[in-house]
């Protein structure tokens, strides 16, 4: 099987990508194969401006790659720090520019009638990965619902797993450790 | 009074923009003053590099602009397009960016000591106008949610308030006109 993986932290040593080394390598040791996409290497422009949304297309190269390994992906994995109770922008920025009509969802019906909505992700599954800094499993609440409801739901993707690493700026090198240890197991018994 | 006003609407005949007139000329005959930044015409750049994490500052003219606004403005308006549940990249990096330590909240405590957080922001309240094509109320708790607890209660801006206009793509030009009918009266309560 084919995944994709976008990562969005901006600092090349942070513990995502440590995170996102070790679902690579767990999931290349099974055989799949992980296109993995760090946003901010990439240089990921996060802004849909308006032509973009008029002429539902860019031309951009990275564009046409992050859809083609969107739509061959059998799952998405998502790995970001918490910014504000949510993805940083140029995650955010991901979602805005390639989860387009014609590519995520679609619209059918008549001309001038209330449309039908098709989501186009059907069939794929999801696991989003985040850390912070909070304690309190509670703060991520409103980012799970939004995650699963407002994102997810819409596109047919209806396989959600959720996991957030809390605490992270006073964490130990050995729960650290343990937690990457967790993200194995998590990424094994998810796909 | 002076009001900060933070725009993020792609489209400049977007009713977004409509409603940000309203409110800038409701305040004005009130004998306030608004300093509007729409984001996209300022081309702000969203993405919060590790560099300026390092440095905690950023060089650019606009964005000493923009903290300067949020210094001295009595309240926050946010005017923006619900783009899967959340505000769009150009906004998540406004916050990003411009939300830093030193800025919006701090840390005080001894070095190697878990620290205290200091929110910076006192006394100013926020008013949050978000516009969307989903009719159920129930679509923006998530975020409303986030809003509250996740960034304005950080920075100590307790007094928020929400408005949510649904329905956009399938509303009548007599319905819009009633919203900005509205989104003056609401302004004019909310100072």
């Amino acid at each position: 099987m084919t995944y994709t993986l976008i990562l969005s932290h901006p600092d090349t040593t942070s513990f995502n990508h440590s995170l996102t080394e070790q679902i690579v390598l767990a999931l290349e040791d099974e055989g799949h194969q992980v296109r993995v996409h760090d946003l901010y290497t990439e240089h990921f422009q996060p802004v849909l401006e308006n032509e973009e949304i008029r002429r539902r297309f860019s031309f951009d190269e990275l564009f046409t790659r992050h859809i083609r390994d969107l739509r061959e992906a059998a799952g998405i994995i998502l790995v970001y720090p918490d910014w504000w109770g949510m993805p940083p922008a140029i995650l955010k920025g991901w979602l805005d520019r390639i989860f387009r009509p014609g590519i995520a969802f679609d619209h059918r019906g008549e001309e001038f009638m209330p449309k039908e909505k098709i989501p186009l992700l059907t069939g794929k599954k999801a696991l989003v990965i985040s850390t912070t800094n909070e304690t309190n499993p509670l703060t991520q609440d409103g980012m799970y619902e939004i995650w699963r409801n407002r994102v997810f739901d819409y596109v047919g993707v209806d396989r959600v797993t959720f996991k957030t690493f809390y605490g992270i700026r006073e964490s130990s090198a050995r729960d650290r450790r343990q937690w990457l240890k967790e993200v194995v197991d998590l990424t094994l018994h998810w796909i």
